[in-house]
């Protein structure tokens, strides 16, 4: 579980506390302007979801659907349900985000039971979809129909290519299908250097939730179908899942402005930019140890407790775990709107300074 | 059923078609923009939700409490499910959009039976309560513990204080709590020339919807609890049905430039004005006939088929019905962003020039 | 909805308050008793269910499978998710059973929405089902994907073969599944004279619930999917929606003794042919009116205030309703267990003897 | 997961592969044909009825319900949502029947998030509790409010009463109620000695699924509610969960017979001694090893290659787990209906005679 549950910040720095902390990137609030005086037809019959669309299909491949949606849960409680029948069940990590931090959506609005895997990092192995293949076809057990992945992990870590290749050759070759919890998708294709297709349609990957807000955006999400094989109904279940925007055009384009002038990739690399700094710079620091350079923007520091206390005393930072050690381990999140002097200021701030 | 089914325009104006055709007012475009640079703790810890909440106490009474959510639907879903227990129903009436057009989002998000009452104009009276209570406490049926109405209805009327007055008093006196579906509220409060407050915290309703949307915001609804003593875990409700936004603070700030500031009041009338402009040059046209004068923001024109005909070669709007004289029944919509030029451009096609 | 809702009898004697109000045929009851010595595997893997499936196959047809079950509402709720997509509804008669006297279960157990249709007589047309078509393909209504049918309807009438008939070919013209809620099939199927795979699959239904409780059986039930084209996952719908018995062989037992030796046509005749002598007699009284001849085991007389408070002080009665004349109408209902005398004590009650 | 998952027997005796093979307790078949013949009220308003439920209060405290249903799952599922509001969920084993055997009833029928904890002998304790308790408060995630315990569990352990007690306080202590799944709760009080009550009510438990079917009724089990302060809407919850019986009546015989009466303990104490049985002869056999002395009715032998060969030659039997030896490990159930004969001749079978 993310460890977010502030009620406020006291007073505190907040820059570091999540990605969901930044405000809207620039170019994004001004696409909110261009159009606004012309009536357009609501819920996607208009000329932004129309476009979006054209930039899905040259991005995900040609029988690419791409179904804007308010939020990430949103976007992963609709992808499952689209995947997955009556009685499905999903395979996941057990520290994913869609298992321990969307209230049970899943379960409750979807009808979906998640099959959790205990992992060390994060990610799945092909052998966590074998070790659930016993219960295929046994009518007591749901059945394990779909796989879902974080791209990147809650635990700043990713998926390779091939990794993901691999997961979805396991996983198609036992008829379950592949989807990627894509909330960050953008820092993972920016720290891989890949495009978004190529990271997803291009691994076998069947259907993304594809993040927006995290990375610039106001509210904007998307369920990606990469295979419209794998899903049926996706249309009328984003309207019952009450993801259906009555001004679409608003949030079109809003994931058009991110998607198709390659500001995701800007304000990702910048994210993790960021992330890289701040974890060179604390592992700078004695006592203080990554368990790993930060690859995404996500650093997860272990701190001895005097500087937890002298980074807490003026930041709203989480304490995500204890190391073997006794000492706490941070989570420090950077966002497209984290600058390097806010960086500066909180490794001086570590520092005593 | 509204009848909003278009797939495109096909070159048409879409300018009536619907109240959500209407961008974004610019005052709550400016809106976005502020604080965009300062970070802000999401899901609702932020200044511009506690400012919103201030607004809701001092608009619905010291108890109430706001819940920004996404959209229409979402907000009648979170408040029904909060509202009624696992066993609860919903008394509407069977016109109701939460009945025909939320894709059974009450029933399968929420597992709320919806008990649909047959109205003539839209509006429901004490004696549909009345009509259900034979149910209370009968093991085989859902127990009616809520009733919903929807305020301006889907056809253009209104209730006015004294008959939600007179219907909270009714559900009240057998244990049954009060939501209004207020899409339309603003469009209501400005033709009855009331406060928001008054139309529904003076009347004796629990539970509001209260829409932005359809009257100048992107994307911002919120449910307004006015009567705490009727809901239990709305929060938690909210979340896993999705309707929690991570950047709170830009739904929050839709809402306060909405409905702190008077815009909702301006915008409202004037899309009123329009609509009775707009009523007022059709009926004076040879062979139409308006059931009604429009109180609202909705126009529905029985017509002379050559009119219908001339109207729709150029416009995108709905044939809602077909009168007992054979003719049709146009739906024509105004919104905040109607001008007086589209209103007469409008009137001179009807009239053939 | 049905009336019943006596918390006690308070002394009366409660044989014309429902059919399952009756013990059990003896015959089911010794038929409980045979094999049960030997081990048999749960959950239908047993000889006895296999018997069944046999049974089934020879009644309705060979692509014929039977799912037993506990109850009706379990067939039901089973029957409707096995036939319809996560968005899908069904069309009912606004009185049907489903509709009004199972608690919510298809909404709450399998996120069905009901589409009511306010009929006359508890039968619904092809005009009921032409009128929902408006729906179909549009994205903000649940989808009318299936349509079911009461056999005999919860007012004591019948469907022809002709009638199933043309609402089956309605039906499927566009799309939409046939479905019988046959809690009591035997006894309409008594009454026409025909088999139960005659009056179903003959008249092109494509799944049944198969009563059995009401017509002599402890608690036995089945979902008998005539046309398996048109459902998918019946097997693990019903295990998800707790209708699979652990000890199947004894749903199955009750079943095969019903259904395969004719004793499901001796009881329902038997019943019917008692409510047919209770109609007689009710109707030779002065001022009893019935507005139809008893068809099945229901009588619904329209009597004087004098006759329902003579009955009403011997028997639990239910009064159904008020007749124009502001008489009474009330519902005495037969079953298998119901002997002459019974009858005509009752008559004799009514008579003032 | 239990790995039954035979579709037939294939000829091999089935007797030892679970305990509910078996079939009906004699006194139980006995029972169901008492008071046939006189009407009696469905639904539980019923003479039988109203005796089971003085028994339980007899048995589990004044305050005491009872809500006889037809399966195990539907007791659990109906427990669980009665203890339970919308947002919360329930803590269990990762191997518990509730979690695995269940086909997502608790997810997809009512909507409660399963939060399962890895434990080693099938039994929780009080430190699973506390590890779930950092999500109390927090929106994001399912709020444990419940907790379920399996007794006797899926590998044949047992809960003593001061580990139900020690959980109970920890639970309670932290506003979480207590439930038992007590599918086997007749085999486990046997082998403990107590009463029913005395293992539950006694020991601070809040809600039991009292089994009756496992242990010699044809279908019958009951919610019982010890603490109603902990429950809402149970009698509502049964009904859409579709587990109010018509004709109760025979579901009450059945329990009574079993519970007032003493067989409950006489059955389930001869299901425990044919295991001890069994468990000794095996474990004197060379080469078998009980990883413990069975405790209730089921044992599980490692046992070489050879001998698991010969059993499974003649007799269904379910391979549980692959020992670190690399031997199988089998699961053999025994029941109320083994006998010693059927006890000796799989021991002679073991033993190649």
């Amino acid at each position: 579980m993310s460890k977010q549950r502030a009620t406020n910040t006291g007073g505190l720095d907040a820059s570091f506390a999540s990605d969901n902390v930044a405000g809207v990137s620039p170019e994004i609030l001004a696409a909110l302007g261009r159009d606004n005086d012309a009536a357009a037809l609501p819920y996607g019959d208009d000329p932004l979801s129309a476009e979006l669309t054209d930039w899905a299909k040259d991005e995900f491949g040609s029988q690419a659907e791409i179904y804007p949606v308010f939020n990430g849960t949103g976007a992963n409680v609709v992808s499952l349900q689209a995947m997955l029948p009556r009685w499905g069940a999903a395979i996941c990590a057990a520290g994913a985000h869609v298992n321990n931090d969307e209230g049970a959506a899943p379960e409750r609005v979807g009808a979906v039971k998640l099959l959790p895997r205990a992992v060390t990092d994060g990610t799945l192995t092909p052998a966590d979809i074998e070790a659930e293949l016993g219960a295929v076809g046994f009518v007591h057990a749901a059945q394990p129909l779909a796989v879902t992945l974080t791209q990147s992990t809650e635990v700043g870590t990713l998926y390779s290519v091939e990794e993901i290749t691999a997961l979805a050759e396991a996983a198609h070759r036992h008829g379950i299908g592949v989807h990627i919890d894509g909330a960050r998708l953008s820092n993972a294709a920016a720290a891989l250097g890949t495009g978004l297709g190529e990271l997803t349609a291009g691994a076998g990957v069947d259907v993304v939730s594809l993040g927006g807000t995290k990375n610039g955006a106001l509210a904007a999400e998307a369920v990606v179908v990469i295979n419209p094989q794998r899903v049926t109904g996706t249309a009328f279940i984003r309207k019952y899942s009450m993801q259906l925007a009555s001004k679409q055009r608003f949030i079109a384009a809003q994931l058009l402005e991110l998607f198709s002038t390659g500001l995701w990739r800007k304000n990702a690399a910048g994210a993790n930019a960021q992330a890289a700094a701040l974890g060179a710079g604390l592992s700078a620091l004695e006592g203080v140890r990554l368990s790993a350079e930060p690859v995404v923007n996500a650093v997860f520091p272990e701190v001895p407790q005097e500087v937890a206390a002298r980074i807490q005393s003026r930041y709203l930072v989480h304490t995500w775990d204890t190391a073997p050690s006794g000492n706490p381990v941070l989570r420090l999140m950077c966002s497209w709107q984290t600058t390097g002097e806010q960086v500066q200021a909180l490794l001086d701030c570590a520092r005593g300074r």
